[in-house]
């Protein structure tokens, strides 16, 4: 047995805009990477046509013998049903939907498939080997034009009853907040997420307030960034925004830590990484004052996510890795991954 | 096989003033039952004798074999080390700290012994055989003098790191709302537990709104219940204070849903029972409100709990049988316990 070569998962993580496939070994380490436009003008047999061949020439590329993949991990920006085996639709995929992409994969590469929603990958693969590195219970939160969560409770991902859970970003903690995407009122989204710290920032420009952001913003487009930018160089309008944005990142994030006691929660997306250097330090205080007395801290990391945008890709690597270890995949059994 | 006698789980819950026990079979029927005052004057190892003495005596009373039972499961109102073998201390318990009650009840009864927090104990007796019958995600929120919550992911009890997890009564849905016992501001137990209701009512009396409340009051204490009395006679600031409590409940609601998606969550504790017939309707449309639309609610009911005071007492059942099912109770894992 010790001479069977290391079994690999075939890994795809399809974004709005971008496609990344790789070669993911059981200890998480991609061995070989691809990324291409996604392919938002193909109907799913074709993209999944498409993902066959830039499979097998990675694998020619990196010499890597094709009988070595035990299955295929496939990450999707879209809405999965709650067996995960439909795409319902994915944002800019084209007029398709309910394409049945498990059973698509599973034909093309004769190989088992397993699915995942993006932000639940990107979980998985942070508490397994980024940022929460063995954590059984972690909490990865996606701040950038949206706010969302992958939860994972006893080393797998939270789905729920139908698969929904999750949505942190939708959670009210304003009864009397702005009005959000969803309808409701007050969600941390609406509060928290990078078009809220630009619409505080253009709300005191309106207001005469004096700023840097104003001349920042001549430059380009008025963002999160300008105010992290502007925050940076001691602006007191600027700085007055971040405040508030910690304390509702405070609250959202307290409250996920009061209800589920997760081991570390890792911030990912292009707001909380972009303005990492400001919002974090202060963030942990703002938590622990949202936090009840028994709530110790020094047990609940609040750190930042280290896989960048390879977290969906490496999480892939993971649903496949945990479906061989609970040995639902028996021809792979003999591979024995821990 | 089929003429072993059906086995049975010696189940206690211990509250602040009372004790229950019982003998549990694997359906969740309890056989005999018995209830006595808290015994707070005792040290743990008298407590665990005199547990012995009255289980003894009711499956003597019962005509129970003892043979029978298969191991003890212990729900109590104190808190619980991580590893749920300490009870660190107990409300009304009397001087003692860190008791080790696993071990004391392993050796005094000769079994398998599993604690767990009452939240958590009633969550998973509601959860087995009450209002969730078979639910594999299921919160039982308790409404009462706090806010508590015990929830159960994937058919257990979701614990979390360190064993905090379910503390939804302390989850922050009004930034700016009153100062919380734990030191917070805002909390759902805040805004929503039976003196908010009792607070709103002494208020508006105070302001010199005309209201039912004042002369209800004068007959017993101003509580929620008072406030449910008055809103039964269509008394309009009664109604106004429980239009309030609908919002609050129904936000720290929708908020466990959008996080958790479970299949169902029933509410227990006395402000919830005592005010159902004002509260649940409404409430369920409150919920509605709050939750984004992409959640069908159809698929999450939001229902009373139905084991009233035994539903601790019968989770504490189902712990004996989740462990004996798992094959870690060995000599008696011949009784196959579905």
């Amino acid at each position: 047995m010790s001479s069977l070569p290391e079994p690999l998962a075939a890994c795809v993580d399809i974004g709005g805009t971008k496609t990344l496939i790789g070669l993911i070994n059981p200890e998480g380490r991609v061995l070989a990477r691809d990324r291409f436009p996604a392919a938002n003008h193909l109907a799913p047999p074709e993209q999944v046509a498409q993902l066959v061949e830039k499979f097998h020439a990675l694998a020619n590329g990196a010499e890597v013998a094709w009988e070595r993949v035990a299955g295929v991990g496939y990450s999707t920006a879209g809405f999965l049903n709650s067996e995960r085996t439909l795409v319902f639709a994915s944002p800019n995929q084209g007029n398709w939907r309910d394409a049945p992409f498990k059973a698509l994969l599973e034909e093309a590469f004769h190989l088992p498939a397993y699915l995942e929603m993006d932000a639940n990958a990107a979980a998985l693969g942070e508490a397994w080997f980024g940022a929460g590195r063995g954590s059984q219970h972690f909490v990865y939160l996606i701040v950038g034009t949206g706010i969302g969560s992958g939860i994972v409770v006893n080393g797998e991902v939270l789905h729920g009853w139908r698969g929904t859970a999750g949505e942190i970003g939708h959670t009210t903690i304003e009864p009397d907040g702005p009005l959000c995407n969803c309808g409701n009122y007050g969600c941390l989204e609406s509060l928290a997420a990078g078009p809220a710290i630009a619409q505080r920032a253009r709300a005191a420009i309106q207001q005469g307030r004096k700023t840097l952001i104003t001349e920042l913003a001549e430059a380009s487009e008025l963002s999160a960034e300008t105010v992290f930018r502007a925050a940076r160089l001691q602006d007191e309008v600027a700085c007055a925004i971040l405040d508030k944005e910690i304390d509702y990142l405070g609250i959202g994030i307290a409250n996920v830590i009061t209800l589920l006691n997760p081991q570390m929660v890792a911030l990912g997306g292009g707001v909380a990484v972009g303005g990492a250097d400001l919002l974090l330090p202060p963030l942990r205080r703002a938590v622990r004052r949202r936090c009840g007395a028994w709530i110790d801290l020094e047990h609940t990391e609040i750190t930042l996510s280290r896989l960048g945008d390879e977290a969906g890709l490496i999480g892939a690597g993971r649903l496949v890795w945990q479906e061989i270890q609970r040995g639902t995949v028996a021809n792979f059994s003999q591979y024995n991954v821990k």
